[in-house]
């Protein structure tokens, strides 16, 4: 797994245009943090920065834990003056503008960044006022838009949402989409003599109880169990619990209620 | 575009395992309807089913338009018999469980599907609790663990983010990741023979205003400026707004303050 905290470009810029809701502002932080990325920016927010004391609880409640990165926002007078220092530039918008900006998904423009830009460039991603979303002034600011690929006849991403899916697919691009664990091994798979002879044992004590039947079946009839058993990708002790499993129906059958020693067949 | 509502495959049902509150089950039906999922199933719900009056408000101010979807869940007293007729799922989890079920993230597991089963055939998605996740009985019952790709130094998605993330990789992986809405060409292209009498223009005033020197500098000066206005991909209009433009100052700095005839070169 790759490690996030080494990834080679810098993070996009996540600049909230007059956010209404401080509790968005938290949210926002949080979905950033989750994601690897920091740089948190705000034009002109509604209820000013810093924010009233229990806005600021608001917000700090929301962002559960990315505390410090909502600290750090930076705000700026103007979108203008947030984006100043940024070399690429993207506006999310839900409907078409008719500025014939190119229209890409949150998946495609950070695969392109992650591809075609060298690391050193910073790029940004602007999200507009809640209800009203960016205004022509500021998409006009954009290289390009970004939209979210939704079922057109609902869609309706609220802003939090938004900048998860930005965030997450710029994590995705530089990680190779990495999960933080994979899968754990409980015990190797057994060799294949050892999975033969259990198959041998079945099928000897399926004979003798006649399952096999009728004769032209008994191939198909056989591959067909080996073929289940072997999808289940059995380990030693898979092996050893199986043969014991089916020792103990065998013996309950001879012997209902006996109990024998399970490896003394008769 | 692929229209969503015309996907061959059967949605995966999101199922809620004794979730806590009444809020996260709205943004979930919130999420699942922005990428075309409408299955919504509930195990055990905390606040019961159907909630309180006060709790459905909530549920359903979070639900943001997709009340029907939320009026529509199901409930069921166990996992088990929650996902008694799906043919696949999924559990997620945040952390390894030691079951040695295959792990997946969200992309991976939904193109899996999309790709590997056939359409008719129905899949789940468990999330579990908001503060314990899934039990190891529920983890059991499933073919696969998705895990979201975090930063793991932080990495803390809430009930609804990791919801909106499964379905919006759903959606991806149905539309091949389909925006909404494309570019708008405002006008066409201009033709090569208009772009090339425009740089000709350019270039003349250029020279006669001294710009191009040193001598063995000129055939590279030349090209740099065609390159930059060849990136801008110049319409018609376009050519036309240029021309015009620097005709005004050709004409300015000939005779400044006179208003001239634009297309009349001294």
């Amino acid at each position: 797994m790759i490690d996030p905290t080494a990834a080679a470009a810098t993070p996009p810029a996540i600049i909230l245009v007059r956010p209404q809701l401080a509790v968005n502002i938290g949210t926002t932080a949080r979905a950033m943090a989750n994601f690897g990325l920091s740089d948190l920016r705000l034009v002109a927010p509604r209820e000013g920065w810093p924010l009233p004391e229990a806005l600021q609880d608001t917000a700090e409640a929301a962002a559960s834990g990315a505390v410090g990165l909502l600290r750090a926002a930076r705000v700026f007078p103007t979108t203008e003056a947030a984006v100043a220092d940024l070399h690429r530039l993207y506006a999310t918008t839900a409907r078409e503008r008719g500025q014939g900006k190119p229209v890409l998904t949150p998946a495609v423009a950070m695969a392109h960044d992650r591809h075609s830009l060298a690391p050193d460039l910073r790029t940004g991603v602007l999200f507009g006022p809640e209800r009203t979303g960016l205004d022509n002034d500021d998409v006009a600011l954009a290289d390009a838009v970004i939209t979210f690929p939704v079922d057109p006849a609902y869609g309706s991403l609220n802003l939090a949402q938004a900048v998860l899916l930005v965030a997450y697919e710029w994590f995705k691009a530089e990680t190779e989409d990495a999960a933080p664990f994979g899968p754990v091994e409980r015990s190797r798979p057994a060799s294949r003599k050892a999975v033969v002879a259990f198959f041998e044992y079945l099928e000897g004590a399926l004979t003798e109880a006649g399952y096999f039947r009728p004769e032209e079946k008994i191939p198909i009839m056989r591959r067909n169990l080996r073929h289940i058993f072997q999808r289940a990708v059995l380990t030693e002790q898979d092996v050893r619990s199986l043969r014991g499993a089916m020792v103990r129906l065998v013996e309950g059958r001879r012997q209902p209620g006996r109990r024998g020693n399970a490896t003394d067949p008769e």
